[in-house]
């Protein structure tokens, strides 16, 4: 592949970006408010500022870079997230970021230049924050509390483990305003599959059409502490034996539904976490996600009796919090239709597909029309230091997102 | 009961020293050398010295309370330990300790008042270090130092979840010095028993004979991170799932024998543990217990064999390390039958019994000859802040140590 001068540019970029918070392996841990996050951040606005974008951070520390080309206009808003979980790989969020930069650059540069018509729309790029929802749940934290889903408040208070909330986190690095952040007409992002689909069908680019269901619950299983040593088999109330006949049970019901549902647990914390005592509380995360949303009802259902077994079996009491849940939901077809357009007219391969993970978009989409679009991933590896992108299909991305926010700033989508 | 006034001293003491890191549930929070531990350390100390005891923190932190009667002869040791659990019972430990200080003070006052024969082994009273091992592992760390088992070296390197070590953390409360502790002649230790047998059979005092086996892992599991949304369950590698299996398949050993093997997780951690990510690592402790070691070692085969099936069902790998294990050693029976005698004497009913839990005698026993007594508890609660001893069993236990502990020191045991 000849790679063209923009393209180089955009993956000695990329690149430079990848070394915030790089981990041995290849990988990075940019967590939301990190220190590597926040270096990350001011490389980011640096970036911006160089080509003349107007930088602000929002009440939740969303990153916004304005382009203010019509007075008083509405923003296309194009971005994604640069935080990353502990061990991560150095594409999921970061590459949509970068895209989206790069994307307003080409633009400014051609309205510039004149060689592409003047826009209807502005365009402000985004890095959302807190994406990742590691250090600080809930995750889509910043474009959650953008969209008016999350209070701005319930979201601030949010701590880490360390007791650090999201208030002082952002504060320490002067990452926080008053300001709501920009009225937005339209949404675009780009992101790497998570998936082998489009690795599978040989295709450079995803359009995304809708988001698989989810239901996220917090687990908290009771039990009471004891020795042991000592203590009677019968007599315990073991609230970890509970939880792990919990995960068990989930992997069950997903494997009655082959590749329908999907479940695990990501996150699961013991209490008193102490070699000699039976553990008294054991709470933990679970989800469940499928694109059928009747199939996600049964395996519920099924879970939901299980557990009632599952508090007999191993004497403890199953608390079920309802954490987040979505149903399958559409992004706009007539962004797909933009989408598979633009695809068409710059020669790229292209073909619906599903998202079974949130972004942010699926939180803009309910706002604005948006589109999400995604390139390859090789063997769908994502939350995983070997995750992996091709440069070829990077530079593929970043040529579809520059096309479909023309698109969007013309006012294609408009009436 | 007519309370003596030596026991209205006690239990004043007791009722004092349960103060120290007291938990809004009735029970004690104190782990080893931390701000509560220490400030019940120094507390004991002043009671130790105000009796005329001369203090000494060995290399390992273990503080000793020496009533040297005989000069130059060896030392008749009694105690236990006063750290705890995190949310813990106020009789574990403590109580042993109190009542090794008082069984050492009316000794001190009878041998002085004369009206019993002047002895012919001087008396320690110690406060063993960590016993519990729940911030720094392993468990009875002070005695095992002591006897030899465990290296200096090895014991002052490990480190809390916080990355203290315990060298530094016995050098903030000046907890530690070059010296090796006294020559131990013989020792004896008084605890609850955590368990009903006592309770059951409406009898004071139980004469430990042996403890049971046990066969104590660290399981590190390992699988590979994913998206716990995206990634196909036919690809997961979760580490979590695995985790959770052991813990079910451990369950299900204990219930094929039942009464006879006991085992439990008590600890588990989990890598990276955020929600969104399939977990890589976890690592947990399980131990085995029996007081019939061929059932034990039937229990552990069949462990063996459920790993290899957990590794295969669940795609990930299993590591087995062994933490610590110990096989079903007797007390000595002369300390045993000494024991009988001194119970049969003060009038005290008593019967033999088994621990299942360890001690610091459980060491102990291996340097010298060793007497083990347990008081009763209610409904054999333990590691729980519900743990509940009746005054009237702690001061015959007080009354039984003290019998025990002049008998050693007299030399009844010699030759």
């Amino acid at each position: 592949m000849s790679i063209a001068p923009n393209a180089e540019e955009f993956l000695a970029d990329f690149q430079t970006m990848s070394q915030f918070g790089a981990t041995g392996n290849g990988g990075v841990d940019r967590q939301a408010a990190s220190p590597a996050d926040a270096e990350q951040r001011l490389w980011f606005r640096k970036l911006l500022e160089s080509r003349g974008l107007d930088v602000r951070y929002d009440q939740i520390g969303n990153e916004w870079g304005l382009l203010e080309v019509v007075p008083g206009a509405p923003y296309v808003v194009v971005g994604s997230h640069m935080d990353s979980q502990p061990t991560a790989g150095k594409y999921d969020g970061a590459f949509g970021v970068l895209a989206a930069a790069h994307a307003a650059f080409r633009l400014q540069a051609e309205w510039e230049a004149g060689t592409r018509p003047d826009p209807t729309y502005n365009l402000a790029v985004v890095n959302w924050f807190n994406e990742e929802g590691s250090r600080f749940k809930p995750s889509m934290m910043g474009s959650s509390v953008f969209t008016g889903k999350l209070s701005l408040d319930e979201a601030l208070k949010v701590s880490d483990v360390k007791g650090i909330s999201v208030r002082s986190a952002l504060d320490e690095h002067g990452f926080r305003s008053h300001w709501q952040g920009p009225k937005a007409a339209y949404c675009a992002e780009i992101h790497v599959e998570q998936g082998r689909s489009l690795e599978r069908d040989d295709v450079t680019i995803g359009l995304v059409h809708s988001n698989w269901a989810a239901n996220k619950y917090e687990f908290v299983v009771h039990g009471e502490q004891a020795h042991t040593g000592s203590a009677l088999i019968e007599d315990r109330r073991d609230a970890l034996l509970g939880a792990s006949m919990l995960v068990v049970v989930a992997r069950e019901i997903a494997n009655s539904f082959p590749g329908v549902v999907h479940t695990s647990v990501g996150q699961l914390d013991v209490y008193p976490n102490s070699p000699v005592v039976v553990p008294s509380r054991v709470s933990l995360l679970l989800d469940l996600r499928s694109a059928d949303e009747t199939a996600l009802a049964e395996a519920d259902a099924r879970l939901y009796r299980r557990v009632a077994e599952i508090e007999a079996e191993a004497n403890v009491t199953v608390e079920r919090k309802t954490a987040h849940t979505w149903p399958v939901m559409p992004y706009q077809p007539e962004g797909v239709e933009l989408s598979a357009k633009a695809a068409a007219g710059l020669g790229l391969s292209y073909k619906p597909v599903m998202t079974l993970a949130g972004h942010d978009s699926t939180n803009m989409k309910d706002l604005v029309k948006t589109v999400m679009l995604f390139v390859p991933s090789v063997e769908g590896l994502s939350h995983n230091e070997a995750e992996y992108t091709k440069d070829e299909d990077l530079i593929s991305g970043v040529e579809m997102l520059t096309e479909v926010v023309a698109r969007l700033s013309n006012g294609e989508l408009d009436g």
